[in-house]
């Protein structure tokens, strides 16, 4: 089958050293203060980033060593596809994070409201646009109602 | 460098076969339908989407051939760092894009609201959760009042 090869341009600096206790989504740890430490040679990149205050992480789950192609968050009832959930056991184990973005210094960026775990690759970092967010009413299946559930949460296996 | 190989889940069926022509963002092109052909063995990980209006897609740059630290809007007056743009020419070229899911039907999912070209391999499907976006305040940087240049747009070279 095609591969397609990435390589990480930084990687996370995260108080959450494993599995276990990180939270389950961004959204969860927003006071949760953090780092990227993006590698030298991509500093450049970062030009103009600290008029934003919010970044999208694009990340590895690097401790993910299996992957379904179902999911059964510990707070639900059964079991969903995995695409229609955010867990990180999928075939490709790619995490997309909203976090704040808190300061730019050099090739650090200070960022809170953290999901991630220390030492994840970073692969993308792309500014945060509300304006590319859906207009009108969204519906969100069988989360609805479950949001709590979702975001309050912490486990060794989400 | 370490490297990290994904593999291709899906590919996207779109009008636009190259890119010229191809909407800036998404939210450009929000009555543009197109499809997403999820691989059959695949296809058991799409449970329960259909109950979400909206999804996340990580795709992949396939036309892209070069990368830059850099990009340089051809609607806007300057340089930016790569990180701090929306540009498709980034170390890593992959593109996270929320468009609107309009039905599925087995493994095909057909959607609208699409920047991408057609053949882009589809690295990942995740549920459009508004609830994970930044509550408060969001600062967008250079972008601020520039909006209406992103996203209505099309160009040869994004």
């Amino acid at each position: 089958m095609q591969t397609i090869q990435y390589y990480p341009v930084g990687r996370i600096v995260s108080p959450f050293k494993d599995t276990v206790g990180v939270p389950r989504q961004a959204a969860g740890a927003r006071d949760v203060g953090a780092k990227i430490e993006v590698f030298e040679e991509f500093t450049a990149g970062l030009r103009d980033l600290d008029g934003f205050s919010h970044i999208v992480v694009v990340f590895h789950f690097h401790m993910v060593t299996r992957s379904s192609l179902t999911a059964h968050p510990p707070w639900d009832k059964g079991d969903h596809g995995v695409f229609a959930t955010r867990s990180p056991y999928r075939p490709n184990p790619t995490g997309v994070s909203i976090v704040r973005l808190d300061g730019v210094d050099g090739s650090v960026l200070q960022i809170s409201g953290v999901d991630m775990i220390d030492g994840s690759p970073v692969l993308d970092i792309k500014p945060y646009i509300p304006e590319l967010n859906p207009s009108g009413s969204v519906k969100v299946g069988w989360l609805a109602g479950k949001m709590d559930g979702m975001i309050r949460s912490c486990s060794g296996d989400r």
